[in-house]
């Protein structure tokens, strides 16, 4: 493993313990919820939420923006006297294992076709007398005109962010996420990729400052992966031809989400709030019937950047 | 059991056979394509396919009509050495069981948020040597703003055809369609509900014959279930807030047969052709979060519609 670039910057605090996580990512919501705003010129909402079982999170949501067309980043902070059944049976814990889970949220669904989408989520969770722990997260992009440079920017960032943490490896979680948002059905991904990980418990007695440190640089690292991409293509003129090939592709995006995502579907089917949930599909969506683009077209050509591919090794064309 | 009015006209001829079968809905599809590019003043495309396995269909449909935003109305025949696991299990057939199955499946939307959408299929399976048989189908209708009178005259039509058939069971085939097409996760149904039968073998010596002659006024039935609803309505103004709030049920729609929809889940999972399964989807879908309408409007007096409700009694208000 190489060292990675360190950030520019004082390094934020790593937390010591989950209350301090929480304070971590809650603070991450306000950065970046300034930046988006920043960039759009417009506000986010803010709903608060509470949970029957115990805990609740906090929304801030941007609707019909001038550049975000809809852009959400939550945060939730859940305690419960039991683990949900299907975490229960992947961790072998007894029933009425008591749990905490806290997580940042973000999906941003810009209204310029030249404006990739932008996922990421970071969580944390313990079960049990807080002896089972672990880290979970990501980030992805989803363009619906990729653009080589932005693509490899993105990777770059994530790349540097795993290298600057021996926890977290790299080609792995980049393998990790193309194979996690593929559309099966499609035979592509969502999009370009990034990093996913799950699972994350380091062994020893540092490993747990060690994935906090990892989960801190990873929300501070958001800011560096995705608003310059934002800023640097909001000013791109559109066509109605790329509008359509942009809402052709959200129509992709809410495939994977309705019947692939994890999150989504075990959300729906254990009764949580359909609205937090399903905050992540894009505002406006198009489908139509055997709509392959002709060779040749500028549509063609972004279907490449939807197969896995190294972005962070020497220019491969 | 009354005996519901006969429909108007000469009776079809009844299939004595899976080929009559397939004649039957082949005549079926000309007929409702003719029907709807009547009312459309478009034509709909046609797309033969065929199947690796064995076997084929063809796909009519309309794309941007005057009437009709997407059409499809679609045939499919196929034939197989193994009947797939889901299947098989439910019947309890051993691995390697041949299998044909045949029918008629349409989707209409139409781009008017006054005029309903339409879903029906009718479908016919034989595993094995011919020894088992079944035959399925339904019908159901999803307005955007429902208007009673028409919700009625719908269900009032399927009463009609399930009573002038011993083999059909209208309170249960109608409780069916309502559970069926639930969309759990929102508490509410997809739109108003219909009809919905699997599973059909009647005993018997008739048996076969009675629910042929139950498939063959069913796809007949359907002329007079549908296309009166939108000759009356297509001409109804509409504004962009109607428009909007169509959207957002069609969002719903989508949320429907992504999650739930077993012939959709079933196909994408084992590979089917994405795009005659996904064929279904609507083709212009908008999500918004927490757009709950306000108490007193139009779109709040729609919702007690997309709840299960006996339409077919007295007037209930």
């Amino acid at each position: 493993m190489t060292e990675g670039l360190p950030r520019v910057g004082p390094p934020d605090p790593v937390p010591t313990d989950r209350d301090g996580i929480v304070r971590m990512i809650r603070a991450g919501q306000e950065r970046l919820v300034s930046i988006f705003e920043e960039i759009d010129g417009g506000t986010f909402g803010r709903h608060a939420w509470e949970r029957p079982g115990g805990g609740g999170g906090t929304a801030r949501v941007m609707t019909d923006g001038r550049v975000f067309e809809r852009g959400g980043v939550n945060v939730s902070v859940v305690e419960g006297e039991d683990l949900p059944a299907e975490i229960r049976r992947a961790k072998e814990l007894p029933e009425g294992t008591p749990f905490f889970a806290t997580g940042i949220s973000m999906v941003l669904h810009p209204r310029n076709p030249h404006v990739p989408a932008f996922h990421a989520n970071f969580r944390y969770f313990e079960a049990g007398d807080r002896d089972v722990w672990w880290f979970g997260g990501g980030a992805d992009l989803t363009p619906a005109y990729p653009i080589e440079e932005d693509v490899r920017a993105f990777h770059e960032t994530l790349r540097g962010l795993c290298e600057r943490h021996a926890v977290a490896d790299h080609p792995r979680f980049k393998a990790w996420c193309d194979d996690y948002f593929t559309v099966r059905h499609r035979g592509e991904m969502r999009g370009v990729g990034g990093i996913f990980f799950d699972d994350l418990r380091p062994e020893g007695e540092g490993g747990w400052g060690a994935a906090a440190a990892f989960m801190t640089d990873g929300v501070r690292t958001l800011e560096d992966a995705y608003p310059p991409l934002v800023r640097k293509r909001l000013d791109m003129p559109w066509s109605d031809r790329e509008r359509s090939w942009q809402l052709l592709r959200r129509g992709r995006y809410a495939e994977f989400n309705l019947v692939y995502d994890r999150g989504t579907r075990f959300g729906l089917e254990t009764g949580g709030d359909t609205e937090a949930i399903l905050m992540s599909l894009p505002p406006l969506v198009r489908w139509e019937t055997r709509a392959d683009p002709a060779p040749g077209t500028a549509e063609a050509a972004t279907l490449p950047f939807f197969q896995p591919r190294d972005w962070t090794s020497d220019p491969i064309r």
